[in-house]
């Protein structure tokens, strides 16, 4: 049998503890499975005294990171520390100079420098593996960089943020506000206290644009993706998707256009009957299209210490196996210099159909106007709903719920643009994407 | 770059076509990916004179797959004839016999001979591969060989065949027979013309049979099996199932339990709800539950030329890439000789809900002994559903559906036989098992 893996764990958080205290508790079948022990050689983390519910004290202790990178006592460097710059960045570019291995669970950081630190891996023949980085416990990496190869993949598409999905999913089973909803998910800590980066789609856009250069073979470009978060979506959004067949649902999507490639994140509504549709909670789902599988869909835990622990832990028996260690795959399934540009199709050329749910002023002709606007810009309506009165009072506003058969995104706000002009509105419209989805 | 990797196609059929046109298509990208091209270097297939959309001047011909195997002119042999045995196994053996790696899409032959042929690449450090082999398009295997080295799986589950699956799809979505929609299959080329194999769970039972070993380190028992086909299955029971909020699905199983390991196919209510409910026609799905990552659910083609051939390549591209041929894992996830004997747990000791139709003689005091022989075996009843009569006739026998808490097989055994000798009954009662699933 081989030597034993020697792992350093930079960053003893939920995630980092989860990792050392199964590594222990599994250490027979890990061996048994890859055929060499794997032990925790190095460990950083800011407090040393913390009790983690795992013995560590056969690990050498570092005070940074990028100290233990260099170090001779590990084989693989584990980076659980995140932030997309600062430690995590100086540990793991550290570690590729001093010929280690990388793991890491860090989207913020591999969406900012990922293209960097794969071309310095794979010119140096290093493994840099991060399959926690996307969707948690989903081995969505691992499929779209090792089981797509005869695929050119069109459309990727996902639930890729626990709390905003938590949300929308008890402000449909529980009637209640996005508000109310938020404030519990924070109780039950799905929410951060600042939980911005999750609801208004920042998160699920840097899991996206991983996603979008494993799908396409292009440059990661995290800061060109169009984001609309679910801070505005109301129960009556909720109960009006309900109605017409829909859920709505926090997506990032990557689409091949004719005029580039799509990146956008923005809530979403899918069919009642969808696979995606019953994705619900914490729980995360990937769809992966492409000309040879067709439609494939996985879905598990996109968080929580354990599930990410399983995808450092998958990362680590990779390399494990595959000593002396070779890259199975290239960081984003094809060679880091040989990665194009990133081609923007701009959000106005997306096509699609949408749902437009306008509160109006009950006066002759709003309706009439309102379909001329429509038709003027070419928008053709597959439904229209009137939902009476909003508080029951003669005169008092209207809400009409317009479905577009599909049309372009500069079509529709043109349209809204004529329809606010009017001033027949009561307040501003919403506007909510539909999305095919399996 | 290195050495393009040869690979030599045993079987010309739809898949093998399929493979040897997206392997010439997509030589580019294949190329760009692997680091390495993957050319089509022998062929061996029935008939050599027939059109099959690719040009295949270049490859040497074979008289027999074992010769193409053990000839100097191949690094891969792909075996995409079937049978569990003949030249498909004489071909596989000869090839490992003489140090080339494998891939084959044929469960039969590994359900069978899985372990055999585990043993001898191991032992040459051969790669075997069989993505195609289970569920089609959907990367189940490299899952749970590579991603699951932190878990301990505790049930696998799956829709494996999308000929049943194709059935219960139509017969509750149209309102159809079984025999109705069976024969539509088969004019849809969806069923062949001796459907048993599908429709009685046989081909279920041997990609559980190779899950089963992935998940619990076993040995490959395909004969060990318990099987029920869905040709029993009524409109009735379909109708009543979803006034249940069930949906029937025929599932294979594999579950750990207290007296040892269950294998059992057989119709299933799962909840409507489920995403495992919304996967429908020839669609499959693999759901794997284990202690780290908690629940993973995969979905996907489960058949058809080109999703079992980017399966296929997605096997090749891993032994292009994993130069100068290493196997990544071993080929059911440990060691074949560290495979455990399989422990049977027998079908009677199986718990869990039960949904029981019975159609009974409209006679005083029949519900009444129904539900005694139910409290008799310890069965408590959460639902009871009486049908009316069957044809609006007073007098006429009535349908009375039992749905159970969670109890044993050999409790609903017992009790239905105590029905059956009251001789209440008009017709054989119909039991179907529930299986809990998210």
């Amino acid at each position: 049998m081989s030597e034993p893996l020697r792992i350093g764990i930079a960053g003893l958080g939920t995630v980092g503890a989860s990792v050392a205290r199964i590594l222990a508790d599994k250490a027979a079948t890990l061996t048994a499975q890859c055929g060499r022990g794997i032990v925790v050689s190095g460990v950083s983390a800011r407090d040393r005294s913390k009790d983690r519910g795992v013995d560590l004290s056969g690990a050498k202790w570092f005070d940074t990171p990028a100290e233990m990178a260099v170090s001779g006592e590990i084989d693989v460097f584990v980076e659980l520390i995140g932030g997309e710059d600062g430690p995590a960045l100086d540990g793991i570019r550290a570690a590729l100079e001093a010929g280690r291995h990388v793991v890491t669970a860090n989207k913020a950081l591999l969406a900012r420098h990922g293209v960097e630190l794969a071309e310095t891996s794979e010119d140096k023949g290093l493994i840099l593996n991060y399959e926690a980085a996307v969707a948690g416990g989903i081995p969505v990496i691992k499929t779209m960089r090792e089981s797509m190869a005869a695929n050119t993949p069109s459309r990727v598409y996902g639930i890729l943020n626990g709390t905003a999905n938590y949300i929308l999913t008890r402000m449909e089973s529980d009637e209640l506000s996005f508000e109310d909803c938020l404030a519990e998910a924070q109780r039950l800590g799905y929410a951060e206290a600042d939980p911005t980066f999750d609801i208004e789609g920042q998160d699920t856009a840097h899991k996206l644009a991983i996603l979008t250069s494993l799908a396409f073979g292009t440059k990661v470009a995290s800061e060109e993706i169009y984001i609309e978060g679910i801070s505005n979506i109301s129960l009556g959004d909720i109960h009006a998707a309900r109605e017409l067949g829909y859920r709505i649902k926090l997506l990032g999507v990557a689409q091949r256009t004719a005029t580039g490639i799509e990146q956008r994140v923005h809530p979403t509504m899918v069919p009642l009957g969808s696979m995606i549709g019953q994705v619900d909670r914490v729980t995360n789902a990937v769809a992966i299209e492409a000309d040879t599988v067709g439609s494939l869909l996985l879905s598990g835990p996109g968080a929580g210490g354990d599930a990410t622990a399983s995808a450092v832990i998958g990362d680590i028996a990779d390399i494990a196996k595959s000593h002396p260690g070779r890259q199975v795959a290239p960081v984003f399934g094809r060679a880091a210099t040989e990665l194009r540009p990133y081609e923007r199709a701009e959000m106005t050329s997306h096509a699609g159909g949408y749902f437009i749910r306008m509160t109006v002023h009950d006066r002759i002709g709003v309706f009439a106007t309102l379909a001329a606007h429509m038709a003027e810009n070419d928008i053709s309506l597959e439904s229209i709903v009137q939902h009476g009165t909003v508080n029951g009072e003669v005169d008092a506003p209207k809400t009409v719920i317009l479905v577009t058969h599909e049309t372009t995104e500069s079509h529709v706000r043109k349209a809204i643009e004529a329809v606010l002009e009017d001033g027949h509105l009561v307040s501003k419209p919403q506007v909510i994407r539909i999305e095919p989805a399996g």
